[in-house]
């Protein structure tokens, strides 16, 4: 992995990197940011999952997590949204599929397959990139945000030895029942319904029950609140299954990272609890 | 004024306005935040002035300002860094002159002296706006990245009624002497020298001495502190004049909004001080 530019916040750093990624075929950006604590020790890491339309640009520039990290002495790890690049297939115009919208699922149809393969490479490929070249030591959390809500959810409920706890903002929590869920899995996976509940939250929840500490922050003025995101479904999924994991309920907040901005501590500090035992 | 967007944001409002500026002949948008305390009385606010390229969401969206504001009940007032619109003179292809580069002075040359008002309007215009139609005291600070560094010092020390403390990230410090300066004042203000004297803030300290509370923030590994900021220059000024303002000088940070989302809690603290008595 090559070093594209570092810059020092909050006492840290915050870096961009590259690196060619071999489970999705391409040249692959990522950020991260390293605390102060991290030039005298390996530190834990919360890997952000960021939504549709986004880069590792966005929760690195917009949410104000830094300055929570350096306190908590937590690493960031913030992924792209995708592969990239011009051989990587994409859909023309749609910013709800392809580049920008890799669901964090491996594609089993045509065109996709090839590259788009987002679960494993962030499950797999990146903790041990980053693992082996960055002060880090092996206690991983897991968040994101809307796209990279489900993502967070569905990556830590189905790898509880991976990870110590996770949490989201705004999650597709239904994927399966709405239609950005529904447009992205009969593309990436085919008609086959059986085969989107591994990726579905909601399903993970009743097949496996809340395998880890779990958070949820959703704002009541979130446009997508109804029609794709379904806190209620994922609220009475946990209440059916007797997990503990909590979904807040916040109003008058949106979808924008100004809603993520304001929770952005309560949610780091709830991973600090799992990481720095 | 009309409201363009409304957002929650730390238990305030983060808003954005449109209005037509009769001092700046054009349509012009401009953000602020509220804090919870604007709620139930009027409150002091901080004008936060933007660098080239900017318009006023890049403070609102990167500086984490809002988490601070909100807990110490100042608004923020976010203006855009020129007038703007199609009949607005603009400079092709050139950064740092034109649309994204009002400089903040009260241009006296063709072909921009009909648009190009930025002083008058942050100075009076805005404010008498804001005032009347915002739960705002008359009570004022301002701040600035970069150019908005400049336009902050500029201002706050010819206005030392109008507002009680200055702050700049990174200021332009002594514009008639740099690259950037040299460039927009002899456009904006022709080649006499003499006029661009009230419109340099190491100028004004000679002339005025230091009028009101000042705070300089800088980084030491920024790109252009050398060749087009200056800080020694404005710090021996400062200290020349027997003023008390700081210039804090940070190593290893840039020209980044990493840098003032570091340090956005001391500057929106210095200023609080003084706001609130």
């Amino acid at each position: 992995m090559e070093l594209v530019s570092e810059t020092r916040c909050f006492d840290g750093r915050q870096q961009q990197y590259q690196h060619q990624s071999s489970t999705l075929n391409c040249n692959m950006q990522f950020s991260v940011y390293l605390p102060p604590a991290a030039e005298h020790k390996p530190v834990p890491a919360v890997y952000f999952l960021s939504g549709l339309t986004c880069t590792d640009q966005n929760f690195a520039t917009k949410a104000g997590a830094q300055r929570v990290a350096a306190n908590l002495g937590l690493a960031l790890i913030i992924p792209d949204t995708s592969p990239r690049g011009d051989d990587v297939a994409d859909a023309d115009g749609e910013y709800d599929l392809g580049c920008g919208a890799g669901f964090y699922l491996n594609a089993t149809q045509q065109p996709w397959r090839q590259h788009y393969q987002m679960y494993d490479y962030i499950v797999s490929e990146l903790p041990q990139l980053v693992e082996q070249h960055l002060p880090l030591n092996d206690r991983r959390a897991i968040a994101g945000h809307s796209m990279g809500g489900h993502g967070a959810l569905v990556i830590g409920l189905r790898n509880p030895a991976r990870y110590l706890s996770c949490s989201a903002f705004s999650p597709i929590s239904n994927p399966s029942n709405c239609p950005w869920g529904e447009k992205a899995f009969s593309a990436y996976l085919g008609d086959d319904k059986a085969a989107w509940k591994q990726y579905d939250s909601c399903e993970l929840l009743r097949e496996f029950g809340q395998t880890l500490p779990l958070r949820v922050d959703q704002g009541l003025a979130d446009n997508f609140l109804d029609q794709q995101l379904k806190p209620e479904v994922l609220k009475q999924t946990l209440s059916d299954v007797g997990g503990d994991g909590k979904v807040h309920l916040h109003e008058g907040y949106d979808h924008s990272y100004y809603f993520i901005a304001s929770f952005i501590e309560e949610q780091l500090r709830f991973h600090a609890r799992y990481l720095q035992q």
